[in-house]
């Protein structure tokens, strides 16, 4: 059975909703994409550029006939969303999310929806420094990964679904339990978001003690890396460290600790102690693949 | 007056060395570039790629005839070097270095050398995660900063010949008290290091804690450039780590109390504190220049 819906509601025409539009529409995926949001000059865009059929305000309105409706708008506003318009979906029709924290929203999805509705959780992982539609592009998750997170509650047609719609984009689609999707991100994504955003804050500190030290001026290739990902948005991470703040303060409390132990050695001047950390992190590190070629943008 | 030198010696033919001595051979700068060095094979290398004319390896008949001698070995071992061959130099050579420590190092060099030889430190900022002079290349320094730390006791005109040697490798030569030189460079590239092998280090024992998180399959484009440092040299960070311990020892200390802050405004779900600090990270980090267009290594 080839993968076909005859309608995609997209809630949230951003750069990873309106991605997914594009690509739903340009492949024949769906006879008709229609796009939910509220800032008309963005929908207006998604049309111009095709990622859209067309756009309505109110929410209700979209999803009415849609097949799959895609919640593509900040974790934040799931729960309202649902509330708004859970009672107006079809019976049978499949909601699915692109958020990057599953285990609580995915629980509450399935609490909230109608009997008779399917709810299937995704995470593809795609850059998201830029946003709106207008960064939008059909290459977007080709060679990224996306993570759906079914349960015990998951209609498994739903997830095959959903599934061949993400592999239909070009990306590599792993199955993972929501709540264990939550530590693995908290650990190898948020947690270095979280290093990354507190590097910055402490050179500002330092900068009011050391005259003459220019932070952009300064900055070398190793400090840029370290803190390239401090330049994300703060209304998503700040809603990601929320809806994953167990698992995140837990990692920074293993991530302090593992500073208090560099710092003591340091301090105690133990130069096989610190050799002998380094060298645990650099061999840990170097069996990280090789990133693909990139030409970072202007 | 074109900058012109008779012999140069280069203690420790690596890739900083190794490509320093390639570049004044070629460019005519120095009639006869002579290698001092304990690894043969290495040696051997170097004389096949025309870096240097010729090795030796008791530095004190390296050392004898050269007009400048550049410590090029790790920051650890100057002090022996200096004790070794201080009194073999000839009166008016220049000895000068290419540490990533300077403050102590300076200050112990002017202690330690003879009336009549002088000592320009220096600090050329150049990729330094490959090792030997295999790896060196005469444009390892092109676009490069190199930052030279004279004191009141430097020599005027030693200080503009090692600063000519070095605008003839391309780099961009700035100048700072070696002190200072060791406050900003603690702030901008050597906290960095301690975040980066430290976030490697948490990352281990979370993974000790979290059932299936494998680091190098779930790594993202934001773990990767986020600990891409930590792939350094884990000697050559040691030696950094304890020269300049008492600055690192600080700045770590003001990581830990940003990274205190944000995860306290994480437990307490302080959504308008966590932007806050998120947005003012955000806005500096903004402020950095756009990296050069780059190939990652295979």
């Amino acid at each position: 059975m080839a993968l076909h819906f005859s309608q995609v509601a997209i809630i949230g025409v951003g750069l990873i909703g309106g991605s997914l539009a594009m690509i739903l529409r340009r492949n024949g995926l769906a006879d008709s994409v229609v796009g939910v949001g509220r800032r008309i000059e963005n929908l207006k865009t998604a049309v111009q550029m095709g990622a859209i059929d067309r756009y309505v305000v109110d929410p209700k309105e979209g999803v009415a006939e849609a097949d799959v409706v895609v919640l593509a708008t900040p974790v934040d506003t799931y729960e309202g969303h649902l509330s708004e318009w859970a009672s107006c979906l079809k019976p049978g029709a499949i909601v699915t999310d692109v958020g990057s924290v599953k285990g609580a929203l995915v629980e509450h999805a399935e609490r909230t929806l109608p009997r008779g509705v399917r709810f299937v959780g995704a995470h593809p992982i795609a850059g998201k420094e830029k946003t709106g539609v207008a960064a939008g592009s059909d290459r977007l998750f080709a060679g990224a990964r996306c993570i759906v997170t079914p349960t015990s509650k998951t209609d498994p047609q739903a997830l095959e679904q959903i599934t061949a719609m993400w592999q239909a984009t070009g990306a590599t689609v792993l199955s993972m339990d929501p709540y264990l999707h939550d530590q693995i991100l908290g650990a190898v994504s948020h947690l270095p978001h979280v290093a990354a955003f507190a590097l910055m804050d402490a050179l500002i500190e330092i900068r009011g003690r050391v005259p003459g030290l220019d932070l952009a001026g300064h900055s070398g290739g190793g400090l840029r890396d370290t803190t390239r990902i401090a330049a994300s948005s703060p209304e998503m991470w700040r809603d990601i460290f929320l809806w994953n703040r167990d698992n995140i303060v837990a990692f920074i409390e293993r991530y302090e600790e593992a500073l208090g132990r560099l710092k003591e050695l340091i301090r105690a001047g133990d130069a096989a102690g610190i050799e002998k950390a380094l060298e645990r992190a650099k061999q840990e590190r170097e069996r990280f693949p090789a990133p693909v070629a990139v030409t970072p943008s202007p």
